[in-house]
């Protein structure tokens, strides 16, 4: 055992618009053998997910904003490498809130790095970030719990190329939605979520006439808006919301989540009234506890073939902060994950 | 019995911005005494209701516009003057759809005149239009079943000196709310909510800051909104929105309830998933089943001094575009109502 010497990216400086590779300092660490009670894991693969741009501006939320001198906050799925908490042993495959970093160090438990063991019967790890992980679960409850979704419903998902976006679409159908349409930024995403993640159609995002065309792939409304863009495509979905309608705000990519306010308001509100409709904000964490049975419904799908996923890969932890640019660059196909290590020790077992 | 000669006001042109008088025109009518199953009223008093803006617009919305040459629609308190149904007789005092004009004849189901007989126990008629009426019921269902309003609330209402949000700040409280702030347009408006409607605090919603000015009077955020003015300040809301914070948009009388798409859009609305929260429309329509019950209660709170209202009336039926136009100038201080008659039979009962 001994010590453990890796990278770490750390905050430097706060970005202002987009985040760039200077905002952070690589800097190298040596993490100790635990301590008792604690683990060292050694992290595989990262998760990037819009939500962590909001947490580098210095604005109180539901999160505290990362520290300055910090490692960037990450989901992360790796190795534990040293042990001194006897419910994890040396080989065995986590996910948890790992950080911009090689090693982890540190207590297990929801306040410090809140590592869970892998599911059982999860056979692709990196699946444990996306359709089985954080993606997969605010899908899940996003449209079963916030949109409701029900038999016969007519439901937009903006982002459907995205990690969430493409599972909140397939969880529709498969709660027995009549139409499920999408939206994308470019033709190959827009063939990928038609083709592979089984709507029925997806739509340009970006163009003119948004507003007529989203209202044209549903000329008696929508039921259920899954959003992840907000802006003019989300006051597009407003202004063809059918009478109950439901809209589940999941994100808003648009925005950039940047401290500023968003430069698009959205001018169709009244729509909610006329047809006596909703929006709902909500944030997975609110579900905590029922993220074990959630897990286990995802990972059937998965591993039945019913739930189509697809990854983004890039290598190297020195490329994180462009990693999270691709996000708001709309350049990611599925989920976005960055590789940093194979499993070692766990190989040899 | 014979006919009824009276004035109706019929639209003649659809007004583009803010109702105009040459938008209608006077015509002279008689009204035959009723067929079998049809009745005669007497209109006495007009309720005045923003929506009744956008029922002047040819778009399609929860109701059909009003038609080019018919009188305009209006909620009304009338006499019944001649009868051929049985459960109406001359004098009865009733409320329904009874339009801009003197006499209206027809069918008193809900597909004709929507006629009721006033509540029993109601001493003050022209209440049936106010807080025992549609308006009452309004801001009980907005309140209790949309914002679900629960003691400890702190809660916002917007347009707190008009007919809705009066009420609608007083059950808050009666709900058991721990803070109640209203806004509204002048200091004599103000005056009002908070010294005789028991508001906690009224706020100016015109001038600047309106954000921080807001913000500073629920410094832990407002768990129920109820808007009834749309715009900057129900952008202000927004961002000032409590954790799962609930947000019943009645109206949004900011837009003038134009054809148009309104001015200004809301962007904060990615608080609403920060701080897991909702924003609903409804109808009030919506909820005529319960109607009689909601009615009841408003009677008694009403009759025990436990809801305030004033009413601000208008002189003559020559007057009903002068009248709706106050709406939209926030010169209405409670209920707007238009007096056209006196009862006549009924005073000799």
């Amino acid at each position: 055992m001994g010590s453990h010497g890796g990278r770490e990216l750390v905050l430097s400086r706060r970005p202002e618009g987009q985040v760039t590779d200077d905002c952070f300092e690589v800097r190298h660490t040596e993490v100790a053998d635990p301590p008792p009670g604690e683990v060292v894991v050694r992290t595989l693969w990262l998760s990037f997910d819009p939500a962590q741009r909001g947490w580098l501006n210095d604005v109180a939320s539901y999160v505290p904003p990362v520290p300055l001198g910090a490692p960037m906050r990450a989901y992360g799925v790796g190795e534990v490498v040293a042990t001194a908490d006897e419910r994890f042993a040396v080989g065995d495959l986590v996910h948890g809130m790992l950080g911009w970093r090689e090693y982890a160090g540190g207590e297990p438990g929801p306040a410090g790095l809140g590592l869970e063991h892998l599911p059982a019967g999860l056979d692709d790890p990196k699946l444990a970030l996306g359709a089985v992980g954080i993606t997969g679960l605010t899908a899940y409850f996003g449209m079963y719990d916030v949109a409701r979704v029900k038999p016969g419903d007519v439901v937009l998902v903006t982002a459907a190329a995205g990690a969430t976006g493409s599972v909140a679409g397939q969880l529709a159908r498969l709660r027995g939605a009549a139409k499920v349409v999408g939206t994308a930024g470019s033709e190959e995403k827009r063939a990928w979520v038609v083709e592979e993640a089984g709507f029925d159609d997806c739509l340009d995002h970006y163009g003119d006439r948004l507003f007529r065309r989203v209202g044209a792939a549903a000329p008696a409304g929508y039921d259920v808006v899954f959003d992840n863009v907000g802006g003019e495509l989300l006051d597009a979905a407003l202004g063809n919301i059918a009478i109950g309608g439901r809209v589940a705000l999941c994100g808003s990519i648009s925005t950039g989540y940047r401290p500023e306010r968003p430069e698009v308001g959205l001018r169709n509100y009244p729509f909610l009234t006329t047809r006596r409709a909703r929006m709902e904000g909500f944030l997975v964490s609110d579900f905590a506890e029922r993220f074990d049975a959630a897990r286990a419904d995802l990972l059937g799908w998965v591993n039945r073939g019913e739930l189509r996923t697809t990854d983004d890969v890039v290598e190297g932890l020195e490329n994180a902060p462009a990693t999270l640019r691709r996000l708001f660059e709309g350049r990611n196909l599925g989920k976005q994950l960055l590789h940093v290590a194979d499993p070692g020790s766990a190989a040899g077992r």
